[in-house]
């Protein structure tokens, strides 16, 4: 087992990495507050876990709550749900929230422990891959908007973060790769020894070997983990892990969410962001054809959607989270394993970049 | 024009008090980050102070949303027309949130301002009372649940607070009472000589006499931020300003959100509490007599709903915040201005009090 401390003063906590740590109660009980646990998982991880993780709850008054499976679901209505179930077991500002899931069951949970009696502790037990090497790490919570993704949310700072690897076994191919789209990630904005790494192993992380899978989450967590203890509210640097989610975004609200899975759209988007700095001379050409390549052989999509117009991007695209005084700001690649967040890029290129799906029809 | 700072580190900010603030622009522009201003207020104050409110905003790049008015309307639902809004005009993370209203306009926006792109700039400009008094000061905000209320929600701070007393003018009898509930609160649970002010002095209020208000204005908000600066998020004394609360909130969550106001449940809520209190010999029984005198002249209620059953009593209060380890705890008095949270009542005592309308009837 691996242990990384996130290092943020008074919410800082560890993450655990190793295989068959859902076995291990006293590594989840030492950071239970209080004595009422709820769960959270959704229909596809219950089946699996849920067990395991109520058997290292013995003791605890538990409760479970079980969502839909999907993006879709990641807006206020079955954040609503959460509270409800909180309430009608009489559930106080003692207790402790436990997400069991991937991506959507974390970020949702984390607000509803956010915003339950303004703030309850709660846990993440990430079971995807995505999950467990991006929104476990970080305190980023929220849901979505019809018209904009992760809209509302909050900061919020589990006690602990379990990763065990055995559960990526019972992952599929497609949620797999969306969740090495945010491996790569790392490598292209912080560590190009990584990104080579990476270049040297893919064919190993496909076949889920086991000691690549740890490597790689480990690397990964330990980058974001850096990022995050310097901007913990994203005021400067954080930005960067950001990279390709400003085009990512755009591709999940508009295609409907769930349609698209996030480390899809961002593989896609970080492409594009790829190309874009490539136009501007950021980037060598070399450069975008190498990570075009790992995005492929991981199994992920490089180009936007046919149907969305240059229109479309650029509307959804003005309410990211990084405009200030309505200026677009992106992240943008002054070469492998460098990113920076800049306003000053060309429009002219934008354009020519969000039409990068109809010059590849 | 008087000025209060309430002291959080780097997150405090001041309270200005005073007639005719709402012309004062310079008071407002200083704290506006970004270029974009939203404005948020209801039906009832929206026809009356808007226009000034938008006035003082010339240069900006404003838009309004005017909720309905009424407590029943603290509901996520209603807090999503905000995020809506705010998403149709393009609203960035460098926005301005701007409450204008009483405390369910200011906590449903103070919790849209916590939430929205996890989180932008808010200012309030209280409107009533009651919120002048206690929900513009201190940085508690959120939405009810049909369970429970104030369940959802959020610690966010404000950058200033604007109370221009000029705005009670327009605030009926109803409203002003259930203002001068919280008022009197502070003189319980903190400052028996401002209690016998209070007394002396409740007629002027009444007659809404404007040295009077601002004094009391100014007195009830000073006591608040000395509590808040010491306890900002309710760890220990600050559940101190939460006499009255336990009580009060299952009344106005069984009687249905708007039936009672918040003013008029807790005002009852603080007479069953100097009861309790009075039960236990801690509080005498002259005490009890005074603040049932002067709430009645205040023009409030001081007994529960004869439809409340004790049973129904026990379930609301059962998930309150102040619960630790399944154990409620309750404000009660010591003395005159001087209150205690504790768990230690006696609950065959407890029972009397919860029964005081059956035996008032």
């Amino acid at each position: 087992m691996n242990t990384l401390t996130v290092d943020l003063g008074t919410r800082s906590y560890r993450i655990y990495i190793g295989q068959s740590l859902l076995g291990k109660a006293e590594l989840l009980q030492k950071y239970i507050t209080g004595k009422q646990v709820m769960v959270v998982s959704n229909e596809t991880v219950a089946p699996l876990y849920l067990k395991d993780v109520l058997g290292m709850l013995a003791g605890f008054e538990t409760a479970t709550v079980i969502l839909p499976d999907g993006e879709q679901y990641k807006n206020l209505d079955t954040l609503n749900t959460i509270f409800s179930a909180l309430l009608e077991n009489r559930f106080n500002r003692d207790c402790t929230l436990v997400a069991l899931g991937g991506g959507v069951v974390g970020d949702i949970t984390g607000f509803a422990a956010a915003s339950y009696q303004r703030g309850v502790s709660f846990l993440q037990i990430p079971t995807t891959l995505l999950a467990q090497v991006d929104s476990s790490v970080g305190g980023k919570t929220g849901v979505n908007h019809p018209q904009g993704k992760n809209m509302i949310g909050a900061f919020h700072q589990p006690r602990c973060v379990l990763i065990d690897t055995n559960t990526l076994d019972t992952l599929d191919d497609r949620q797999l790769a969306a969740g090495l789209a945010e491996v790569i990630k790392y490598g292209l904005i912080h560590d190009a020894g990584f990104f080579a790494w990476l270049e040297a192993n893919m064919d190993a992380l496909k076949a889920r070997d086991k000691q690549a899978l740890a490597y790689a989450i480990e690397r990964s967590c330990t980058i974001k983990a850096e990022i995050v203890a310097a901007d913990e509210r994203e005021n400067g640097k954080r930005a960067l892990l950001n990279l390709g989610h400003t085009f990512g975004h755009a591709i999940e609200t508009c295609t409907g969410y769930g349609s698209w899975l996030h480390g899809e759209a961002v593989a896609t988007g970080m492409l594009m962001a790829a190309d874009l700095s490539a136009r501007h001379g950021w980037l060598q050409p070399e450069s975008v054809k190498r990570a075009e390549q790992l995005l492929q052989l991981a199994g992920l999509p490089t180009t936007p959607p046919d149907s969305m117009s240059e229109a479309q991007f650029r509307e959804l695209m003005s309410i990211d989270k990084k405009v200030i005084g309505g200026k677009l700001r992106l992240v943008l690649l002054k070469n492998m394993g460098e990113a920076i967040v800049t306003g000053d890029f060309r429009q002219d290129l934008l354009s020519e970049t969000l039409n990068m799906a109809g010059k590849n029809a």
